[in-house]
């Protein structure tokens, strides 16, 4: 089923699971692919920033995606789908389309400045892809150093009637949440799914600000889904209650440069993938940070039952 | 009295209170440096990058330093001279000494590069200012894009007998703080004092990894006073529990952009300082995070009554 | 007398003269100003990044600043005044004017990203500094990594009365000269004079798009006048082959990094300042670049007579 | 024939030449070759930064390189294999060495920053390709913000025994060549191949530095030979002479963002392609543009036929 605007719930933004030597691990695919059905999760995001995916070449992440896809079932899968050009980006994008994927999603280039070079962007690249597909607009200027204010994405999401959802990590970026759904509100943009991602570091409040749900890899998805339900049955404290439960872990992982190896160690204590493996240029968890991790998730047990079995 | 090698415990990185229409507020610098005091800190950093130091002219930032220097009685104050030209840093720095500093800190310029662009712009700095000044180096990649190896900051150490104190704000940095200690064990390094930054994110695991303690802004410094004790005298659990319990906030603080804007905030609402204006161009709080901060203080307050009177 | 958007002609860049110690040579900048005047410079502009401007104190800025003045009579005197914040910008843009400057030139701080955060700086600038000073808005991408579409400079104009002047040094950028031009054309901007910097080295095609002259540092200051003049009267092939001449040794002043070593050794050579020295951290020339540079001008000479003498 | 340490001469940087309509032009691209065989090329570069490599999918690049080479025939091919990841890389890097490919070029990727961070990652790269690939090294911080030191690349020589040229573009880099020559004089660097990219604004220095010759796509490949050739034979006046009367065009081609629009304009002119098109996003000559160059092509006709015929 392709996505829309109304999309709503947890996306996992899955990792590409490898084996020791480097392939990839297929069984593991299916493996984390049912796992995130367990925990509830409505899609699954491949081949984004953490799904290693310039480490695959083209027919890999094709492989990759359709592995996913197959084992989904009733689960959304969303493809990253960004690249330096538009010729990659479109092969991959109607390949995961003719798979069965939901849509793609879309970042813009380090290189773009002003707003008239982001909107152009992005027009060009549908253009190239085909108006037909829908697609996620990935807002990520920490990592990616593109800064799109409101407006900018307004701009973008009148261009282009494909695009139905946006992933917000912009940092900070409450605010911007705010500013979205009042644009909806005055009738100035239409409706747009709007999920959050930044690991979960802020997910307790984007809730609250406005937020349709979370798109991220955090290694407990479990835990996303339930914040994420019991923001939007109003429970507040609950919520907080659980997400700060949480946050110890969540804020480790968000170290970047090894903040895959802290979740793929995690998803490996906890039966999601069987190997941590990263492929070159890879990080990997010394000793000492891996008795860090063990040691908060032994204090996450006594809030977590889930987490006691990791 | 000068900063040594030997230096540990908290020291607090000041905010520079204005008044709502910009003036120096002289009075707040004193409540806030008394505030410190009761805390516990062993020493103010000011005129840091939280300090709005570039907001401030030559003759102001001289003021404010000399202020903060007769309050503070025995707690020893580094002062922030970083400046895009060694003129102004010398100028900055001779003035503080001589107002009674017990030492200055400088960052890299973000045009640095190479291993060695970066050891010569230090040895130059050094020249520079006078070699008869206690400094602190201050190392600080997410900000200042200036990547600095464990062997680079041994290079810098070794060329600099003045140079005293690392300002460790590396994300991730926790292996940098064990790659360093590991030098000083295989005898390569000198003895060094480490204090960490990152508004505290990580000072839990820092101060097992072998930090002497915390220099940050957190807008709750006795908590890092308690951390960096409990985590000194062994009580580990008991350190994570009170850290775990300020993570929501120090978290939220976080937010590059809005961050000083929160810390001002809290920092008002505990009766630190008088306002929490900032000098242009700079943030304000809207009434939706001010409400999120307060629904932060009030969870906070259930564990640590400090909060409660905030 | 101030600055206007009639202003046009050449207004050399000047560099800060510096004894082989580092101290200001003041001497040396009546010499220099002396040259220009006696090239036919209409304007000078002092404090700028060829300036060695971060070098300087805020006191060292202000003496430079009105020395230049005293000495240039007739000729205008631009300052640059740009700064990391606006505290230092206001008390150096003020005592330049009180000392009789003719303008002042900001450039952008290079954190700026949106069109929006760029239009907000300039209005907060002209806010701090006041708004009865003429100002030159600065746009140089290359340097400064701050990308202004035409229409963004357009909004800055409108927005502020008091800027009279664009120093153009977008690269490339010739079309955006005819961009402004058009806007002026359809009448949607204001008069407002373009001189062009870049090291000149587009000079001859900026004439033609439009330009008013040139605002730039190249070591010979009368080429820049004699291309201006020829091109304003029309005189095309004359204009480029009194520019061709001169097109290797621009070039190879184009090297950023020793650029400014390059300028200051022809300019040492030419009798314009008796020393090439610059202040830590600086850029020297190698003997074998002082060879090159000396073969360029032999076979400038054959050329260009003014060459011939230095 | 396979790439040593022993090339030199003139490598043409080739561009991709499209049909109007985006697709590839096959026809253009033996025309284009044998045009590079006609001016004396030692060798062509295909699939560089100005051959629009990330506009092409994996097919098209295998496609592109294997009819540069097949039509090559004597002339060496040296193909540009960068990548964010090493699975593309090596693909790519093999496909290109079984359809008869004389070697490879990399550049590192923009996020790399210290000394070690390059140097691990050029050995990550050829573990990955495998070190039977003969391979450039890519110095271009202007463009890729990688600072190399002198030093840094004799690590990396030292480390690859497959690593046979340095493609140097360096800004300023005159000095870089002097300094790695001298590393070989003292016997710590072993033979290495240098050619000079930098669209050729420096080759008349670079030559007499000690460059083996130019590597660049400047649309008069027959002066890069001539002056090459000029040079070697001592006879330095007639190689600037030659090179100087070409320095206006070359210089309007090395403005970023248009460069590459100018270069196949005038090789449409000059007949070595058939289109001028880019892929998108590409960048187009406005009329005032073309009118420029065709200006500078009938003054540098004066002066050497071969542009008369453009």
């Amino acid at each position: 089923m392709k996505l829309t605007a109304e999309a709503k719930g947890t996306f996992a933004i899955a990792p590409t699971p490898f084996h020791e030597d480097g392939r990839i691990d297929e069984a593991s695919i299916d493996r984390l692919t049912d796992f995130y059905r367990g925990a509830g999760c409505d899609g699954i995001t491949v081949l984004g920033i953490m799904g290693e995916a310039p480490k695959l070449d083209g027919q890999e992440a094709v492989e990759v995606t359709t592995r996913f896809i197959r084992r989904a079932k009733d689960m959304s899968i969303v493809v990253g789908v960004s690249a330096p050009g538009f010729a990659a980006m479109r092969s991959l994008a109607r390949a995961a389309m003719d798979a069965g994927a939901a849509g793609v999603m879309i970042a813009p280039v380090p290189s773009l400045r002003t707003d008239d070079q982001i909107v152009t962007y992005f027009k060009q690249a549908i253009e190239a892809i085909g108006d037909d597909i829908p697609w996620v607009l990935q807002d990520y200027p920490l990592t990616l150093s593109v800064v799109m204010t409101p407006a900018v994405i307004r701009r973008i999401v009148a261009d282009n009637p494909s695009c139905v959802m946006l992933k917000h990590e912009d940092w900070p970026g409450l605010e911007k949440i705010s500013a979205l759904r009042n644009f909806q509100k005055d009738g100035s943009l239409r409706p747009l799914s709007i999920l959050t991602g930044n690991g979960g570091l802020f997910l307790d409040f984007e809730m609250e600000r406005g937020a349709d749900g979370a798109m991220t890899g955090y290694a407990f998805p479990d835990m996303l889904v339930d914040v994420v339900k019991l923001s939007k049955s109003g429970q507040r404290d609950k919520a907080h209650d659980l997400f700060d439960a949480h946050l110890p872990l969540i804020r480790y992982e968000q170290q970047q440069g090894v903040g895959l190896a802290v979740r793929k160690y995690v998803m490996k204590r906890r039966g999601m993938i069987a190997s941590d493996a990263q492929r070159k240029p890879g990080s990997s968890l010394s000793a000492a940070a891996k008795a860090e991790v063990d040691y908060l998730l032994a204090r996450l047990a006594r809030f977590d039952g889930r987490a006691a079995a990791a």
